[in-house]
This record gives structure tokens, C-alpha cells and sequence, in this order.
């Protein structure tokens, strides 16, 4: 069933007023017709099966039919802090990621980070993420869309950083090293609803300086397997490890 | 130090002739001289540090310093058998799924798959995708190169699938019904040298038939975390599970 995902404030008692793009697919690219069904989230993770009850030009009209009681979300908060990448890479990690469960994506200017960020262009970018998050999130069936944050700078990264329950900094390094405990081992402590913070550096790696740095704030490095992984490849290797500890392992 | 796949033909005793475009990498794009240091890697996954000697126009010459005990690929083999997606999805597939260390790509016309394989351009496609995952080999540090397959259809995959120890098939319809334990399951039982065959379906998914001709076929059904995956997003988080699983498991 197709779904959509609502603001709070275009739910009322147990109606559901659709607007925009979302009544404009509705109608014209799926064609529906009143008394179809459609599933809606809410912005707090909400789910009904709505029934349709009338479409006009700009406008979809739905009743809750019943709230749903699906959990499609990991059992922890990720965030993926990703060092700001070159030309569209940050639109796969956060179509990927998205799918793969992600709850929010930080991006950050890292010493390394070659690409300008013009602030009047960057709210658009900012934009155009949020919609690519918000369908990846339907198209998974997921109840929540990530967030996405504007780039901060390495400082305000640390600042953000105390909010978190764990906090990691995958470290090519490592994976040179072969380091293979680390990742396990910070998994193996996770606990439903706690938050984790994951710091992938972007292309040309984190500088050693960084890392320390983070470490002094409490991050542990890990590697991701014993290859050498792209920067827009870490966050899902790391996204995908995290449902697998979490969601299969027995 | 920047690495270089070599055939066998190409070494005699401790020397290396590297021609084409790995050459002119090392003449124009690395500016590299006599006497600077490179990795070559045989067709065998041996791995070598060389010095250069020479280099001419459309040659380099390097000798063998000594051969290295690094061994960077997933403890079993893995091949990803992907319904034939749409666009350069296939692409995202091999470079990515090369980088999280598949040891074989097998795409197969599956009935849902809507692209053309034209037979001619098919082989210049695979030609482009056997590139990707050369350079994606050599970025990640891998040591061997992932073979690439022509599309099979069904049948000759059933066929296939007969040479390998363990059999899975992504499906969705598990996600759905919240299937949990049969990926934990199969790869609990992989041991060194094993050999994984991994089926994913096309953008649209499997049908029930084949997914069900699969299953006669020894195949376990699984599914990848809660979430519905793209076609090409699957294979990535299937491998990154594989190698938590088997390499940073504690």
C-alpha cells in the first residue's frame, strides 16, 4: 500500500488533509480513487491505514481507518556524521542510508572536505535531501524520515557529540591495523533506544589530529571489515552492521 | 602505496612488465620515477612491494622487493546474483559491492526485469563493470578483482547454484512478516573457504514462483533487517553482514 508521511498539524480527530506533492501523487501519478487505501505516519512515528474520501484539484481528503502497530525503525538512534563529500555523493549516503535505517545525517566541514558550501545554495541542497530521505523512507516503509542537518564545523561536531549515548569514528587505519574487535564490541553494548553517534571521514580520510580528537571525546575508532571503503560506502557498511547486530543476530 | 592487479603473464621470476592504462597511470597520473615503490597483486591474490626501474612511454618495469602476507579478502567466497536492474544500478552494485569484498558478480534476467540485453553492447557493459571493479579492487586494498558475469537467465542460475555450500535468496515478503533468523542462521554456519551464492531480486522483486523454485532449489529464504531495500542496496548490506559477521564478530 502506498504511504505517506504527514505533518501533525494536518491530522485532525481522525481525519487526514493531504496537500502538495504528496495529493498531487495521489491523484495524478497513482491514480486513486476515493475509498482506496493509503497508509499515512505521522511525525511521531504514527501509523494508520487511511481510506480516501475525496480528491480535488490540490487536495486529498482521508479518514483513519486504523492505527497500525508496525515497528519498521532500528531499536537505536544512529547518526551518521558524514565529512563533507564531493558532487552527489551525499544524496546516495542519504538515499542508502535512509533505507538501511538511519535516524539523522550530520554532515561536517572535515579538514579534508574539499567542496565550498555556499550558504544560499546550501539551504537548497539541504532541501533537496530532505525530499530524497523522505522518499527513500516511504519506499522502505519506514515510520520515520531522518533528519538532516546543514554542515557544522568540526567544534560544533564535538559540541553535538555529548548527546550520545556511543560514539565512533570509523578509522581506515584501523582497517589497515586490522583491528577487528572494536565495532563488535561497541555494538555489543547497545540497548534499545540508546543513540549512536558514527563519524566517517570524507574523501582523503579523517587527519590524525581529528581522530585523536575525537577519541579525547570519548569516540572509539573502528574499522569496517578489512578493506578500504569509500566515504559514501562506510555509513552503509556501518548502518547495515548495526541492523544486523540489532534486528538478526540470534 | 598505490596497487596494481598483474597477470601471470606479466611477471617473469621477480620482475613485472606493466602495459596499457596501468602503465600510463603510473607515467602520467602518479608521475612516478625510477626507484619509487608500488604493490602489484597476481591473479592468485599474491601480493608483491616492487620498486620501479624503468619506465618508457607504454612501459614500466619493476622488480619484486619482497612478497607480502596481507590478505584483505572476506574469509568466504561470495557471489551476488542480481536480477538485472535498470539504468547504471549495476554499476552501484559492483563498485560498492567490490569495495565490501564480493568475490563474483552473476547477474540473471529475472521475470520481472525490464532492461533490453542487447548482446553486442552487453559485452562492452560487462567490459565497463569488469573497470569499476578493477579500480574499486585497487582502492579498497583488495587482492584479488571480482569476476563479472554475462546475464544468465533462470535455469542456467538454478544450474549454477549447485557449486556452492550455501544458498540464499533476499526476499521482501520476509522483511514484511518479520522473518528474523534465517540470515543469522546460514551465516553462523559459513567456514573458511565456503562459498555463499546470494540471489536479489530486480527493481519490483522476485515472484512467488521463482522465489518458491529457489527455495525447491536448496535456497534460504531471508530477510535483510526490518526495512524494504532497493535492488541495488540489498547486495551492499547482505556483504556488510557478511563480513561483520565473519570477520569482526567477537
Amino acid at each position: 500500500m502506498q504511504r505517506y508521511f504527514v505533518k501533525n498539524d494536518q491530522i485532525t480527530e481522525n481525519k487526514i488533509e493531504i496537500s502538495g506533492e504528496d495529493a498531487h501523487h495521489i491523484s495524478r501519478v497513482m491514480r486513486m480513487k476515493p475509498r482506496e487505501n493509503i497508509i499515512c505516519c505521522s511525525e511521531d512515528g504514527q501509523v494508520a491505514r487511511c481510506e480516501i474520501q475525496e480528491i480535488t484539484d490540490d487536495l486529498c481528503f482521508a479518514s483513519i481507518v486504523e492505527w497500525i502497530d508496525e515497528n519498521k525503525e532500528l531499536p537505536v538512534f544512529v547518526t551518521i556524521a558524514q565529512g563533507l563529500p564531493k558532487g552527489d555523493k551525499l544524496e546516495l549516503v542519504v538515499q542508502k542510508g535512509t533505507e538501511m535505517g538511519a535516524h539523522r545525517f550530520l554532515p561536517f566541514f572535515a579538514s579534508r572536505s574539499i567542496v565550498k558550501w555556499d550558504e544560499k545554495k546550501g539551504r537548497k541542497k539541504v532541501e533537496r535531501l530532505e525530499k530524497i530521505a523522505k522518499e527513500a523512507a516511504e519506499q522502505s516503509h519506514r515510520t520515520k524520515v531522518p533528519e538532516i542537518n546543514e554542515p557544522v564545523n568540526f567544534k560544533t561536531l564535538l559540541n553535538e557529540s555529548k548527546n550520545y549515548t556511543y560514539k565512533i569514528v570509523a578509522y581506515e587505519e584501523d582497517a589497515k591495523l586490522s583491528e577487528k574487535s572494536n565495532l563488535f564490541s561497541v555494538l555489543s553494548k547497545l540497548a534499545g533506544g540508546d543513540s549512536l553517534l558514527a563519524v566517517i571521514g570524507p574523501e582523503g580520510g579523517l587527519t590524525e589530529e581529528e581522530v585523536s580528537e575525537l577519541r579525547n571525546n570519548g569516540f572509539i575508532s573502528c574499522s569496517l571489515g578489512q578493506r578500504i571503503l569509500r566515504t559514501e560506502t562506510a555509513p552503509l557498511y556501518l548502518l547495515a552492521a548495526v541492523s544486523y547486530h540489532t534486528e538478526l543476530l540470534g
